[in-house]
């Protein structure tokens, strides 16, 4: 299906090629990872005041671009099931490795989850000469059950 | 909902609690990822006759674990969008950073996906006074899109 | 629906008529709130092996029970829209006042959610002439959406 | 996916930010519940033609708003699972401790539910040295089943 | 779909037919509608220890019987969208005429609904040379929105 | 979910109230029932160009909503499941009560259906003290199942 | 998927199967159409007690297919989209011809709709040296909307 | 739900409409069923350029249209589970008879199915005293499944 | 999730491994194609009786294989959207290539479909160094749309 | 349903026709598969700055769709189950032949899957006298499993 982003992402993207930048140039000015960038600019985190003029400058952009991207959005894209096959593969780890991993969390730490909020997400390309290697590290606080 | 695992898992399950071993027992013992182990316990993945027969003898479990455990799965658990809390924030990050993840990736290797299959994955505990964490670390072969 | 629970759920309840106990005569017996104990009897919370041997015992139930009450649940029950008019009251909610729940919170916390993990939620019958009214109470840390 | 609201919900919160105004301000100015007057914004409840002329004037907004206000809208807003994190821990919240929940108020009350219609819910701010904490109170008139 | 009732409603029936028994007669013998009795049936609403004896007593059955009547049970049968010719035409009601039903209601009363706790639905044969007609009457307490 | 009516129930909506009439007064007007005139504006039924055209009239709208009201249009409104509260309560008494009509259906005419063709709805308002109550009559023909 | 049928269903099959006997051959001893004969097999209809002695001593069946055969069946079979590729073709002329069907029923008889339940159904072969055809003829009395 | 029509289907009713033509006009000028020429309207099937070229001089229409009807368009229209009653009727027919069907078609025919694209589906009005009949014809080629 | 397969398939399947035979051993046996026989495994095509004999003869296993090989099984398996990798990945490419295939098509041969009916699936291992390719071939009739 | 295409896809389908090119003309002019370059059109893969330019200056078209054309697009089209009939083949070939085909591969290569990204896909019309057929050639890369 063709997913629906916020009005402002086309803008955002656009310009930012337009000026010639990379995630990896945006990571620099403002101190914060290129991923959580991205996610600015896809409208599913927001930045404060300050760091969203920062973006806009950067890109050229103006007051409603601020506005956006320091209120708090309605989070969550795509279809129930993503068709995307780079966004589905990810999908595909939670069904085949759920299970497995929910018993090695529970094993290590307990009755609870890895928080998604108090969480980061990094994105590293391992050179390898059999192909090169995506590197996916998320790191969440553990969030035990409350007993009450 | 209850959701359903293969009926070799719960055998499995209950005679590595008699026997008091973790996985990092069996990581030790197999020479394998317990992530890998618990996923094989799941029925998501295949062992070798070898390897089946190790767990199989440390588990104190005969010839119908063996060819469970070495047999080819029908792989995916769980419904649709996983009630399970711990599960779910995997589905909620897919939901979140597909989109963020998926413009990161681009811009680093051109079109293309991060394998599920030529991958790994590993669970670390960090320790952290203000609350330890949970690392997970997905590491799959870029593959790139054919042109044909 | 007929929801599925787990094969415990029917054992402890209905021990639990036989023996005229209420979940409050528990509650006291546990030092833990009527409500998470119900949880634990449908399987969506797991209690220490000494809260589980005392359930099991004030029950006349044995070791199966134990085990069960003390693992790792599956969690969540029921169909993707819940059926039973008492429990779709709370989808209701959910859908009806969702967005103003949210506007509300991000008002008084800034970006972030409600914990449903670091959480308690209890249940208090209010008098009324006009009709008694039920007050359920949710109490969950907030947790701040970190900027990395 | 991207939640349509009704089209006057933007109108409002703009307006409201542009006037610097909190939904605390137009509970002192309706005297009525800030969640009640977020959930007007929403388009989920519906006031009398005083309190929309009020609400308006406020807001610097005219005759459309009043009358938008004032209707009686359709109710019920998102996905049919919500996606946003903050929505959707309600939702895990009743997937998760919905029959607990349906126990507890069938062992206080009978055969009945908790009314989402003569229904009020309030949220406030718990300051925490540990982190502060959201409280939601729901507060419903019980309904027992009538037999005829 | 084959829809799964409740383990008891086969064997309340079939003690009926065997008695030879209507719902006619059952309603003189509890003075209770028939519909009410038939939803106790299918395990839709929850008899008093003192109806189901009578039921039971009647039907020739026995303990379980009493015990499965008289609790609290988890509502709603059948698939999302019912394939019962009978029952489709009331879902069919809900999707043709809801909004209109909905626009009537809402001049008539205000903002509220019609109760389906607070309810009775009857059902009557009204013979007619043209062929006889179902006449349903559902009557359902006004519950209007509070505001708070 | 916002649910997309026909573009032209807006408009009838609108001169309705402008005009000052109520269901009531098309009713007296067309010697239809007021439900069957809502549906008319839902586009849920279709009218006689001599009845369009008394609408228009009495509306003040032109050749446009003739047509509309005139055609045959394609019928059911919202989603599969309604989130409108005073609408799910119809979805909650077909879930609930869809099996008990059908056994006294079956029990007082044989095997066959309810007309929702040949079909009337009508809603009272029923005063009492203790709360006004919503009574809707439906009555459709008897429909046996041919056998051929 | 798998669907569930009625477990008579089997018993049916096969006894009709063990005696050597078609559809045509009970179209005969019944003097009733094959296809509604097929229709009570799966539970989708109900014969009178006579008709359903008839079968069940033509298939050396006892009493319990005669209850089955002459109850009041919940109806509707297999998954909400079929996989049946046979079947699924049905729904394929339903979504491909529905609105054209629709468009000329409507021309020829006004509003209304052909009945399901007054209604026939009759497979025939007609042989055709470039690949035998498959013949269905529907039959339903039109039933025009009601207008009240 | 509103279906989505393809864009000329309005443009083609509404021109059919003001010229006052019948689909049974247009079948007599294009000498190809009424039915083949409504699906062309609804973008459910496609004309060579001579008939297509007919159409839109008949009803005025120009190149635009032309092109539409002579383009290979996306077939299939309207939700999963179709609302509007008159095309229901035909997924309902689907649930209740598809078993039996096959049944039949496999007992005349042996394994395969009815194409619905070598196919032909008529629809002629039978006059009867006690209400017109619908007569739905659809006729497909017989499709062996091949073995190879 | 867990897919249903026919009772026989596990049966058969056992066998075949006691036997240490191939689906290609089969092939020479029976002179069909390896996919097509492993088809009649998942009881998604039937076999004469006379190649039903064979295979049951092949692998020692008695009438009742004969009798579910040659039956006419309901087909189709799995959730509607496969969650086992190797399946899904046929789904994706409907996905993603399916209107690429339909253009292409379109234009090699106008109007139609490839038959799913008339139609083989061959699967070969094509050595390559730098990673073996599997290769499926498929091979259907082109059915023409019929105009009538 | 009508699926939603890129903005640019009717643009690129259009001036394709305008200038009676066929995708094997364009698979000469880039020297790449036809099936390739429909996949382009659709949105569905991308192509270099190169190729994007060739395709652009072939059929007249300017900068946004050189753009578009080499951006990374969010890749799958249309509805969970297709319903055009010349897709949903496709799926129901996923649906009968997925676990036989998984069966055969599994057997042929051990445990992986088919890739479906270092993937192409081909269509060749092989005349028939009996009628011609579609031939579509699927190849891709076996990814085993990595055990970890």
């Amino acid at each position: 299906m063709t997913v629906e982003f916020p009005s402002f992402t086309q803008t955002l993207l656009a310009a930012k090629k337009a000026k010639g930048l990379t995630f990896v140039d945006l990571e620099k000015l403002l101190g914060q990872d290129e991923v959580w960038i991205a996610s600015l600019f896809y409208g599913q985190n927001s930045a404060s005041v300050e760091q969203a003029t920062k973006i806009a400058e950067a890109l050229g952009l103006g007051e409603d671009i601020i506005t956006a991207l320091s209120s708090y959005p309605s989070k969550g894209l795509g279809p129930v099931v993503p068709t995307d096959p780079l966004i589905y593969r990810f999908y595909e780890i939670m069904q085949v490795y759920g299970y497995p991993i929910k018993e090695i969390i529970h094993e290590k730490f307990g009755d609870g989850i890895m928080s998604a909020i108090d969480f980061t997400l990094d994105i590293d390309k391992v050179e390898d000469p059999k192909g090169d290697r995506v590197k996916v590290t998320m790191n969440g606080k553990f969030l035990p059950y409350k007993k009450w």
